[in-house]
């Protein structure tokens, strides 16, 4: 299950592109902060706060409140540089698009028998509190894109970019609220009818839920996010690390195999079945990395990606094409080589004929594992001091 | 969010019942097996094998198909000692239970029109091939309970014990497919109407899936695992770790923290919030310990428990009253206790006067991190000779 490594190859093609952020990771006193984590915004004010329809609409119209908008999966971003993520205060919002906070989706407690056949409705969601006042993700899918992308003078040049093409190009801060706001808005449209009786649902507390309108139901709904291992697979004695590629990849990239976890295994388990499965390689001891949300998943879907280095105890592999096009061991000295290349932010190979191995970057929870390996790990020949580099 | 240690102790209050188990807690050469992983059948060949809707229709034929019933969250057991799963063979289900596999819910690609309203459907989902042959878990929530309760004698006493009844006394592979039925077959009753468009959803795949019947949606919904993270918090200063309690729990009964993870936090940040957000305790460095699936959470969804060892950077506690009837600090004397009380298999305090600690038996990850402190953690008096205990 490629899906998640596919996601964040298939907009970032270009190493320029993506290497323009890989000084900016933030770090914290645990270690590395992932790009979509490290939010400076509140958002346990939200579910503590927001819950009741009331405090929601209150939020709407307070001091400070801002609004992101989406438009599928999304984001309307300000294309100056630096980029930013569009943030329009409710004024601007009227004057601009001609949408007023009574367009927003009506909750449960206020709803009548017709509800969303009446007036044109935008799903709106509270991302959390920040200094300056609540901020707010506004699905604007139902009307063209257009009509907001050619804007004043005063607002910037306005535009909707996919968030997964935006993870080298938004700070740390942006690219998580526009990765929260995609994701959430995504899950509450695949939530339009309730899967337990086909009743309408709308969202409640703020965006936190959604809930069956049907009085005999009454069935809630909660965001979800997908388990995801991802997994270095490394051979000690050979000192080289496995990875693979998809077809959708650019030429010579490759990363670390990853998966999601399935009910009833746990992590270590969904690691051991991951890598057998696609590469057949059989993994031994291993221990975890790190974490990292991925809001750009299968069907703008959250996932949860967990990070662990494992020890291989075979080497041959044995390809699943149905997951991947190629699957190899690689040397110190090409990953080396593959990272030197994203340090000197000159691009990968563009070409099919390359033979120079290319890497993910520092956007990816692959390139930490891969990089960990590279300053941590001593391949017995180099503590000798017989370096094969 | 106590949802996840609130499941394991409702049904459990029986200390005899769940240390019956606490020995033949299994170990992989990664450290433990937690309770509903290690399922020695495998999952793997489902989706390799049974994909296919003709594949499943031959899988249930085949000789050495069983199948292990479920009614609601409650799977038929064989009460001997050892209680055991039961599992039918196709014969059975027909001259037990007049169940024939013709009557197993219809894939996409035989539904008609009216699917779903000819005859009477039990919905039946692959849970994994072992070395006997192919195993089903089949639910049976549209009939009474009685008809299935009342038996022959070959096939001994059978009866429906919810699975969180069963955490102690069933053997580890048993277990672990009555969560992994029971948990996805609840996800497939609440997945009847696809949430996109509110046509009638189906099981495909061996049960892997659900598909819209609609032809112009298509939509596939998948099986869901909730992340959520649990964490021993320490004070090493003063040797003492954080334990919260509910008011459904038994008496003097704590645990440790545990909440969902949120869409864009990291497994890291979710053990900070969560534990500010019920405790008031600031959280610093933490460690992964190990992940348990946990298919007996909230609505029968399937948990994935991320446990981790987290050191607090402050002592005052400031209880979250709508999460937690009591939280405190517990010093190691209290702590080592409490696992003596599990050791010795004696129950724990039966009456609210009591001021002993109780804690959660081997069956859930809280003990091993409550374990794991009291084997590894030296306080500093400890190791100094004076030895507070």
């Amino acid at each position: 299950m490629w899906e998640p490594l596919l996601v964040f190859l298939m907009f970032c093609r270009s190493s320029q592109a993506f290497t323009n952020r890989m000084h900016s990771t933030r770090r914290s006193p645990l270690g590395i902060v992932h790009t979509f984590s490290g939010m400076d915004i509140d958002r346990s004010r939200v579910e503590a706060e927001l819950k009741e329809a009331s405090a929601f609409q209150n939020a709407l119209r307070s001091h400070g409140a801002a609004f992101a908008l989406f438009h599928g999966t999304s984001a309307l971003v300000i294309t100056d540089s630096p980029m930013k993520l569009a943030f329009h205060d409710a004024e601007k919002l009227q004057t601009l698009y001609e949408i007023s906070l009574q367009q927003f989706e009506p909750s449960l407690t206020c709803i009548s028998n017709d509800v969303g056949n009446s007036i044109p409705i935008y799903p709106c969601i509270a991302l959390g509190a920040s200094a300056s006042g609540w901020a707010f993700a506004v699905d604007v899918s139902n009307r063209s894109r257009n009509e907001f992308e050619v804007k004043n003078e005063a607002e910037g040049n306005l535009r909707f970019e996919p968030v997964r093409a935006l993870l080298a190009t938004l700070n740390q801060r942006d690219i998580a609220m526009a990765g929260l706001g995609a994701s959430t808005l995504a899950w509450h449209r695949q939530h339009q009818f309730c899967g337990l009786c086909g009743s309408r649902m709308v969202a409640v507390e703020a965006g936190g839920r959604r809930a069956c309108t049907s009085e005999t139901c009454r069935n809630r709904a909660y965001p979800r996010v997908d388990p995801v291992v991802i997994a270095l697979v490394q051979d000690p004695v050979r000192d080289k690390i496995l990875l693979g590629r998809q077809s959708v990849y650019r030429p010579m990239m490759y990363s670390c195999l990853a998966g999601y976890v399935g009910p009833c295994e746990s992590l270590e388990e969904a690691v051991r079945r991951e890598v057998k499965e696609e590469s057949g390689i059989d993994v031994g001891e291993m221990s975890y990395h790190s974490s990292q949300p991925w809001p750009i998943g299968r069907g703008a879907s959250c996932q949860m990606m967990v990070g662990f280095t494992a020890t291989a105890t075979s080497t041959e592999i044995h390809i699943d094409t149905n997951e991947l096009e190629d699957c190899r061991w690689f040397s110190r000295a090409e990953v080396a080589e593959a990272e030197e290349l994203v340090v000197a932010r000159r691009p990968g190979p563009s070409d099919e004929s390359s033979k120079t191995l290319s890497i993910p970057g520092p956007y990816a929870i692959a390139h930490h594992l891969i990089k960990n390996w590279l300053s941590t790990t001593k391949a017995p020949l180099q503590a000798s001091g017989r370096n094969k580099l």
